[in-house]
């Protein structure tokens, strides 16, 4: 190999002469869009010089890659800020998350908002210093030597497989060969150092555009049992346009907020007695439940599921049988006692639909048998995680297995992408796409999946296949699999934008084996064969959906699912009467009326009204009476005067029946 | 007093002079349909002597009384037979039980079918032996010395409160002043003697009719954790009729068992896999829990109830809050650790709807406030005796709580058992009884019962009141109450005149207390007031509902609740297409339709619908196709030919819809 190099741009090769010193920068120049470099397949900083043979590829800013990285640099700018302010601030971990940031101290008091702004100030004026990253290799012992005021830090050296996060994310800072970054001011001088895998950008000049967000308590490396230190969140972003479209999201998705907007409009509450993770449902709540509820039981049974039923808890053995212990048994609760053998609550249904498999001799005629039910699971969230219905501990899975021949798979996984995307067609939901998730090639796959090679293999490729068939983006998800198989998500953009994971689907060669349930059917040629089981949730869990659905509507839910779906206004008490009337023509056909008889005057019933997003406001005065009439007002504060109540009642029920979106 | 005694019989007193040696014999002679007498309120042998100023009545045999005292006498009976053919035999427990009784004995080996037939004769001789009971009071000390080789009655000896049996009833054996029964000989020889609280006939004589039935195992004293023993099961009777009657009845109830009917028609199973108590439904026995949501659901909500939804698990406090801890303790799951807080599985969701009721400020104008939900609840029932889906460990409650004011009390009871009856008369269920279940008025209230005496005078009287209004049985039931409050349950009597005990309306004036949840109104002068909170359920459990009802139809389910409604029966193959025509019209209207186009003859298909009680069979041949007509084949055998097609749909939907019962 000669003194070269070769740099890929947009998927070309180039090969470039290699000085001696050649290192990133001297590739890319000051161009501050290119952030760090991806060396022979491993990220890398800018300033690391390079040898004779490497392929080098950017690392733009606007890559997903790059964002983090300038995320992660902000990271220890604001931790450089802390330390400054705070002389006593110990450092927890500080890594890049999702549109952002955090990094978290033990501190005597919790940050104010005042500390923030104070902070960001702080770290304006670093950033405006140019403050260079200089990485050094350093050995566990210098490192304990040089961070022995850090005792987050010294624990971290040398802790296998890195540190747990409460948010269930692993962030490998003190395993194998450790390494030191330096913030050095213009003189060299150290300003300030961290202990970091990086790679980070040349230096803090190039992150372009900050904020800090908000702070929060979070337990050392997620634990409750560990002490609570001070979060700080914040975001860092490729331009000053980029941060304003991004906090004003974080406004929108504020007011959007289905805490916030549950607890408004009465729909259900998360109460402390219950204890984390565990909402409840009030009346109004109930009405969606139980909306979405037939929804998805009724549109199953169409698709050619059977309703079935299952224990919420089993003897702990049957999660040995299917696997789910140990191979999910952080996700499950502890077990309980019974009659002196270990219970458990399930966090899962597949292996008591496996029983009911079982329960009969099945024949190939019989397949696909498709089994559907409302599961209650339970999983032990961490609770750092649990997040009002979007992350709970108990919910309800719309959950399904189908039972397939081989030969039937593929168009059974087909079959399932479809009614799932109907289903989310069904509230709106029409941007998406596919993630597939996959075993991971090396590393954990023998401790993490089960199963052989071969069958992995077989079973990516029939659901690769019948994704890329559907012609909707496909991302690749590697390591994402549950343990035995890999599976199809539907990532959906709702109303501004944000993606939720929906249903998946999930292909399982493992659980109908011999050595796990041994499900079997007589095949056309009397041969005892193994079926294929497709585990598939459409909503995922009713809670978590019902919690995506407030945020995609605002609260301003469709008529069909709406908890009421008409008010009547009556203009003055007198015609209370009139209004009832109509409103008991609308109960007789099922819709779900009040009329405001309150003392409250007009204006502040159509303000209630409003405010509780009630899709038609139905008014009545002295015409509308003479004439058999109603005035109705829309939610978006439009107005129709002297609808004939046939008509009114008509254009009612036929948006609730159509499932209307508006 | 003068040396008289008062005889009082039908309720007319009738004052006899007293010899000094007088004893129920003496007043009723030789008539053997008297088997023991009460005096002064307590039950007495016959054969004891009666002093001046004792009220004595009679026991018929045919009471329930009396029942239970030739049952009780045959058991002693019984074990002296066994005791005669296995020396080695050492004696548990023995007594009366609905319809029969039982014995329980630690032998090596179980009793087999030809055991009960050699003990049958073994007691009939006994029995023709006229073996004299006599009554001996002795201290704790003789009652050792006496039962020296009997270990399970020396623990019983001095026990407080009685031996508790696994089926959960309390057997007062060893309490008090102990008493020993010995049988004589003609020639007053003792042929056996038990420790026994008595009373018992005169002489074995007094037995009309019996038989052994079956043995089982059973735990000593109930508890997993104790000596397994043989249980021998028997009844007795008043006379040889009713004898068979009852055998008669017991084959019957063995045709319906819903365990056994459950698996011939593919409904519900118990896996061995699961645990003791938990079914599962597979998906013909889901089509029926889906019947019975769908109806109870739509029910409720017409009843003025809001559908909620609330967590199967919860911190353990929740339950101290509500005194369900420790009142109700020995009915729950143990706890399981959760963050290092102990978490319970619910067994009730009245807490969980006190949450709700608390959740918002709540005015006179909004009650009553009535929430309903599918509660799962788990309740640690004892291993012996869970049975199928009638006593099961997890399942789901139609439960529902109406939170009133004090004053709208009666009127909500009175709406809650009339919705209940309503409710079991769609299902054919219209030969009740009522049963009110009070606290006990002594002895135990301190310890089971919470809440003032005259709160609980104030509640069962409004029970009663209402109870006695709808002029249907009221039956007593002391000491059968809640913690909390009395209770109203409805006894229901199926097809073949068994008694099951459905729904309960129960009266809680303790958990909304200040003490525990603190439930308030604001009344209509502004003050702050309790409500009260009415549980209520009205199948009970959807799981043991289905399994009364399998037994009262004897899996022969009305149209609207058939797994599947229809079967097409094509008289050749050639006619498969016909109807499968007719079925796709049918399905559209959402009939659950098969059509049989399998290759076996026309005549095993009608079998295999028959045998799985299919209402419907539709059979078609060239005649038919001919004139567009099918023929009705009905599950009496009875078959219509030649109706034409639409007629046929507007028989089965109007089946259906109208939930006709045949």
């Amino acid at each position: 190999m000669s003194a070269q190099i070769t740099l890929v741009r947009d998927g070309n090769d180039d090969v470039r002469e290699l000085q001696t010193t050649t290192t990133g920068l001297d590739l890319f120049g000051d161009d501050r869009t290119i952030v760090a470099m991806t060396v022979n397949g491993e990220q890398r900083d800018l300033t690391r010089e390079l040898v004779a043979g490497d392929r080098v590829e950017p690392i733009g800013i606007e890559s997903a890659e790059g964002l983090a990285i300038i995320r992660h640099s902000a990271a220890h700018v604001l931790a450089q800020a802390v330390q400054a302010a705070h002389a006593d601030a110990k450092l927890g971990i500080g890594p890049p998350i999702t549109d952002g940031f955090y990094y978290d101290f033990d501190v005597e008091e919790p940050f104010t908002p005042e500390d923030l702004k104070s902070l960001e100030k702080a770290m304006t004026k670093i950033i405006k210093q140019r403050q260079r990253f200089r990485r050094r290799e350093v050995s566990d012992d210098e490192a304990r030597a040089e961070l022995a005021d850090e005792p987050y830090k010294l624990e971290l050296i040398g802790l296998k497989g890195g540190a747990s996060d409460d948010d269930g994310s692993t962030v490998e800072v003190g395993a194998g060969q450790l390494t030191i970054y330096d913030n050095l001011n213009r003189d060299d001088s150290v300003a300030w150092f961290d202990l970091c895998r990086g790679p980070h950008v040349p230096h803090t000049g190039y992150i372009p555009a900050y904020a800090l967000t908000r702070s929060a308590a979070a337990y050392w490396r997620g634990s409750e049992k560990n002490k609570q230190l001070q979060r700080i969140y914040g975001t860092a972003w490729p331009s000053k346009d980029e941060l304003k479209a991004y906090q004003h999201r974080l406004e929108e998705a504020a007011k959007r907020d289905h805490r916030k907007l549950g607890a408004e409009l009465d729909l259900f509450s998360f109460p402390e007695e219950l204890g984390s993770g565990l909402p409840i449902f009030h009346p109004k709540g109930g009405v969606i439940k139980r909306e979405m509820e037939d929804y998805v039981r009724a549109r199953h049974i169409e698709e050619g599921f059977e309703y079935v039923g299952t224990p919420h808890i089993s003897k702990e053995e049957l999660f040995y049988t299917s696997g789910h212990l140990p191979y999910y048994g952080e996700g499950m609760f502890p077990p309980l006692d019974v009659d002196g053998n270990p219970y458990r609550l399930k966090a899962m249904n597949c292996p008591m639909h496996n029983l009911i498999y079982r329960s009969q001799q099945r024949s190939y005629r019989d397949l696909p048998l498709r089994l559907f039910e409302f599961g209650h699971v339970y999983r032990n969230e961490k609770s750092g995680v649990v997040h009002g219905l979007t992350r709970v501990r108990g919910f309800a899975q719309d959950d399904s297995h189908s039972y397939v021949t081989p030969d039937q798979a593929p168009g059974e996984v087909g079959h399932l992408l479809d009614f799932m995307l109907s289903v989310l067609r069904d509230f709106g939901l029409d941007d998406f796409y596919l993630e597939l998730s996959t075993r991971d090639d090396e590393g954990e796959k023998s401790t993490k999946f089960i199963g052989s090679d071969q069958d992995w293999e077989k079973a990516t490729k029939v659901l690769a296949d019948v994704a890329a068939a559907t012609g909707i983006e496909l991302v690749d998800d590697p390591g994402g699999a549950a343990y035995y198989g890999p599976k199809i998500s539907v990532q959906a953009r709702d109303a501004i934008g944000r993606t939720w994971q929906m249903g998946t689907v999930q292909y399982d060669f493992n659980q109908p084996a011999p050595d796990r349930f041994n499900l079997e059917y007589v095949a056309a040629d009397g041969s005892r064969q193994q079926p294929v089981m497709i585990h598939s949730a459409k909503f995922g869990s009713i809670e978590r959906f019902i919690g995506v659905l407030t945020e995609h509507y605002a609260g301003a839910f469709p008529p069909w699912l709406a908890p009421v779906q008409v008010v009547g206004i009556p203009v003055a008490a007198e015609f209370d009467d009139y209004l009832e009337g109509v409103a008991s023509e609308l109960r007789n056909l099922g819709v779900r009326v009040e009329v405001d008889v309150s003392d409250d005057r007009m204006q502040k019933k159509i303000r209630n009204a409003t405010k509780q997003k009630v899709p038609f406001q139905l008014i009545a005065g002295g015409e509308d009476r003479d004439n058999g009439a109603v005035s109705f007002r829309y939610r978006d504060g439009t107005q129709k005067n002297g609808v004939p109540i046939m008509d009114a009642i008509a254009e009612i029920t036929s948006a609730i029946s159509d499932r209307r979106q508006v």
